[in-house]
């Protein structure tokens, strides 16, 4: 995932004096590993349903928190957080009826085939531990991920994370396939994802390694947002499981509701996965995740590797994750993000007809790919290009930010609450800035 | 580390019809890898202080929770979380001062050489870091741990935790050494921890291995509580940096005071680590851990890694641990930590003198382990009698767990603002209990 929008040191110049200090007050305490957003980088102090503002009140639009899912600072969300830290906050090891609760709700939102879950603090630790129990159950090393796939960041995954770059090692028992690009791709790109698959795991078994899992993010979103046609991943799943192997669907980005009614990216596929790993927006900010699995998979991991995430499943996340639910639900938010996402899209597409740069409008629900192209037959990565519009954006007070492979993939996934109102103002800004690059 | 207090399915009927339909529930609902603890599990519903309530009402004192580390739902951190969650919860790439504050104050408390921090959610991911750090600075991947240490729970880390049993696999590349063990080994604990250092390393070298780190719990928590005498630790670190080693305290357990006014283990040892590994207690029950580090480690990790940690770092994270913080150093907790961890002790000795079972008292500030012995030359581990002794203290509204190889050692670990009259309920329970079993 390029990083397009990095900070850029020789630009601190145009910060105020504040947060000039701040800049350095970051290097000096976080190090280099903390980058910023932008050219030139936004101060936040408050957030409030779509908008962020910074000291002097000027309001953001967020068109690319997708954690924030029920909006920034959801009032039932601070109040559940809020009651149930003032009342109890311990481990798991103690009978507690919320955790309860909050299981039984989770597990009615997916396939009954699902009827465990188990509770971690970050999608890192989700993967992290479907990986464990991947590895345990199967007896196997292969894993098969996407070209430019983002799947967390410890030791494990971070070797599932392509989109990290070339400094992170991967073992010989991690392939990567092309992602599912239908824009760049000729042909049917389901039955060109099986082939992959196929030709994945007899690499690996020309080098003595058997398929564990096959790992992908149902919207491919650091690939660069990969949606239709709904099903094509179908046949890679088959793929890899007539060869022994699980699937495993990350749903830490486009699950709860983002891609639509759906609610999971794997249901728009009409697939029923091994295992389902979630985070991000499950408690809207809370540090909270966790892993979906068929029983069997931890009959015997759960007995023997004493698995004990101390945090994990607390009485407090379950609160906020309950809470977050509620609203998600009550609100009827997949149906909004379906039709406000449709009406950003069609938006987007009309923008597509009087500005060549947009060579490709993409996606399901609230997460939608906006590719930037240099005019010609090959459909050239226009990078330079998009990190203008990008800082254009922030300028104009949108907050956005862009991935893919050529880093000319704007990410627009707003929180869940964004509605025509909003999108109305992002297409006028948006349109503003392909104006002043073109 | 043993579960001598693990639920028995066996005592199920003792349990109330409403805990039985819990118990069940969490079977169905989240697997066999959830453990309870005690023959008969504790429902919990509300917290305060050093003190847990059941449904019924009936006070348990918790001698146990190092999380809740400046008492259960203190009124101040539930402020601050309620406050910063109203007002602001984004990631770290825009603009905040909350961050910065608070890795000013916790920067403060560390030595010069230790500065910079990174913020993670878990103890695991924080080592799972430290991890990544040292095998990119160093190149090296030989790891060195006690016996029965316990050091987080991802793919990476749980290789490091051989007190999850023999189920978790663990590469050639990790060492174990055996806990500086001073009730049971013979002579100078300091010379004997760096010769097993030393051999450690010989041995590596001898399958073509090279030294990465030496990691320590400066506690050795689940190796069964080791803390004298103070200043042990350092012949150990100087021989893996003799021989090109990082030296990674891991103060997820011992850190931010409970071992008395030198805050951190490594301090009352007198060194200077490489890396830090904090947890548990720095967000008083709240999902935020972190890792310590000399910036020369990151200089070139912390520019091409891209670690991003999504929730690490969050301004709601931040507020809280700067309460947390704020209680800590206003109530002078690492004082009374070093008081009653003192007070108790003494009290714990005077039992010994009339239950031999007790075989030995020790440990620095409120972390205690107390070992349960057979009245033999061997001292022989007594789990049999140590699992009554839990049980009965739950039955009495104690909570308590126990440790070590022979799962016979007391982990007595309360939170820090347990005061002498805790201690004196604690003595008169664990009196009874004694007389009970004896």
């Amino acid at each position: 995932m390029a990083m397009v929008n990095a900070f850029d040191p020789a630009a601190r110049n145009g910060l105020s004096p504040e947060d000039r200090a701040l800049v350095q007050r970051r290097e000096k305490l976080l190090g280099p590993a903390y980058r910023l957003f932008y050219q030139k980088p936004v101060h936040i102090v408050r957030g409030e349903g779509v908008w962020l503002y910074d000291p002097a009140g000027e309001a953001y639009l967020d068109v690319y928190n997708n954690v924030a899912s029920v909006g920034h600072c959801h009032p039932k969300v601070v109040e559940a957080l809020s009651r149930q830290a003032a009342t109890l906050n311990t481990h798991t090891r103690y009978l507690h009826e919320t955790i309860l609760d909050y299981a039984e709700r989770l597990l009615a939102r997916v396939p009954e085939a699902l009827s465990h879950v188990m509770f971690t603090c970050t999608g890192s630790e989700a993967n992290d531990l479907a990986l464990r129990i991947t590895r345990a159950f199967t007896g196997r090393t292969g894993l098969i991920v996407t070209e430019l796939a983002y799947h967390g960041l410890t030791c494990a995954v971070s070797e599932l994370s392509p989109s990290l770059g070339d400094y992170v090692k991967r073992s010989d028992h991690v392939r990567l396939i092309p992602a599912p690009d239908a824009y760049r791709r000729k042909g049917d790109i389901g039955q060109q994802m099986a082939a992959d698959v196929r030709a994945a795991i007899a690499d690996m078994r020309s080098h003595g390694i058997e398929p564990a899992a096959l790992l992908v993010d149902t919207i491919f979103s650091s690939d660069g947002v990969f949606a239709e046609p709904a099903g094509f991943l179908r046949e890679a799943v088959e793929a890899i499981r007539s060869e022994g192997g699980l699937f495993i669907a990350d749903e830490v980005q486009p699950g709860f509701g983002r891609i639509g009614p759906d609610f999971w990216g794997f249901a728009r596929h009409g697939l029923v996965p091994d295992m389902v790993t979630v985070g991000k927006p499950m408690g809207n900010g809370h540090p909270m995740a966790g892993v979906f699995m068929k029983p069997h998979l931890v009959e015997e991991f759960g007995r023997k590797a004493r698995y004990f995430n101390t945090f994990g499943g607390n009485p407090v996340s379950c609160a906020v994750g309950l809470a977050v639910l509620d609203i998600i639900e009550g609100e009827n938010l997949p149906q909004q993000a379906k039709e406000v996402g449709d009406y950003m899209r069609a938006g987007l597409s009309d923008l597509a007809k009087r500005f060549p740069a947009i060579g490709d409008v993409r996606g399901a629900g609230l997460f939608t790919g906006l590719e930037l192209v240099a005019g010609d037959d090959a459909r050239t990565p226009a990078a330079e290009l998009t990190t203008r519009i990008v800082n254009g954006l922030r300028d104009r007070r949108v907050l956005i930010s862009a991935t893919g492979p050529g880093a000319n993939i704007l990410k627009i996934r707003p929180p869940l609450v964004f509605g025509r109102e909003h999108a109305d103002i992002f297409l006028d800004r948006m349109e503003s800035v392909l104006k002043d690059v073109s």
